[in-house]
């Protein structure tokens, strides 16, 4: 843990400030958590920062995909911090049936010791809203996840395939991602059933 | 450029998706745009993407010291485009004064290219708000900018001086950013203030 310089602001409450900024300090630690798909131009995997950077921007530009109502806000919210628990559970593929069977243990504890660093009322909404992201009960967490999901897939097309043919991974498998976009995105997930069906013919997907 | 993929997804306006996967097919570059600060850790330079979210991140945690009524919203959007053009333009070190000389021009051509592949309505939408981000009228541009400006500082401190101490920065060029931090906010001015003060005594900074 990075502890903040032991400095004091003039009318700041000091003990408030110093949780902020543990916070930020400690959340630092995500630009150095690696995903398993490659940038758009295949030169390097991605780090989880600037992968969330990546979907609270296409959040906002694919905003008019997400079902009437949908308060892209919210949406962007939650993208800005839905990888923060990778800090200590890693990043699982999702792809890897072994690593996702405990994945929602090590990402508990991780949310239980990285949004307590905030002040107590920063860290419930935090803590809220990272939950509905997961549990994708509102639109806002189905269309974060779908943006979540659909990023990646743009990211291996572009690469020939990229982490789908590192690790043979099927049509079949794809297909169970592109429901969960559709579910957050009727138009996104018609583009991305259209895109993985592209990707079958170019060989960047196998077949079954 | 990339191009996206050449395929139809159907009751969608093909043209005006086109544009926007091409918008954001092209921001996946600002990963690759490294800044002169290092990552808190020291490990590494940090990078335009992960930067921008580090800052939508610490925008939300320091909300409640804008000025009231100021749209957090409003501030996050600002600062997850606000480095955009840098994918053309680079990016500049506030401290070398030859680079900021031409960097209005520089990054006024990026804007011009880079906003303008996104459907008209958007790119207009983008592009008022990077202007005002970068004219500093608005409270949100004031506290976006004072984020912007507050977060190498932490980085700087954390690694015993950083590009202050690489690159012999003194406290008084410091002070003009601890100034933009604090017409952005008082509570975070005061404490940058308290920061460098503390960076001085300690040989992070020159004096002078
Ligand atoms: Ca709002």
């Amino acid at each position: 843990m990075t502890e903040p310089a032991p400095v004091f602001a003039s009318g700041v409450d000091h003990e408030r400030l110093t949780s902020q900024l543990r916070f930020v300090l400690e959340t630092d630690k995500l630009k150095r958590i690696l995903r398993r798909n490659m940038l758009v131009d295949g030169s390097r995997r991605e780090n989880d920062a600037e992968h969330s950077w990546h979907l609270a921007l296409a959040a906002r530009v694919f905003a008019e995909y997400a079902p009437q109502g949908t308060d892209i806000d919210r949406v962007v919210e939650m993208l800005v911090l839905h990888d923060i628990v990778e800090i200590d559970a890693g990043d699982t593929f999702i792809y890897d049936t072994q690593e996702t069977g405990s994945q929602a243990e090590r990402e508990r504890a991780a949310a239980d010791r990285i949004f307590a660093l905030l002040p107590e009322d920063q860290a419930e909404h935090t803590r809220a809203l990272w939950e509905e992201f997961e549990a994708r009960t509102t639109p806002e967490a189905r269309f974060a996840k779908a943006i979540d999901r659909l990023a990646p897939m743009l990211a291996n097309w572009h690469t020939e395939g990229g982490t789908w043919v590192r690790h043979n991974v099927t049509r079949a498998q794809v297909a169970d991602k592109v429901k969960i976009i559709a579910e957050g995105s009727e138009a996104l997930g018609s583009y991305a059933a259209a895109l993985i069906e592209d990707a079958e013919r170019r060989g960047y997907l196998a077949a079954g």
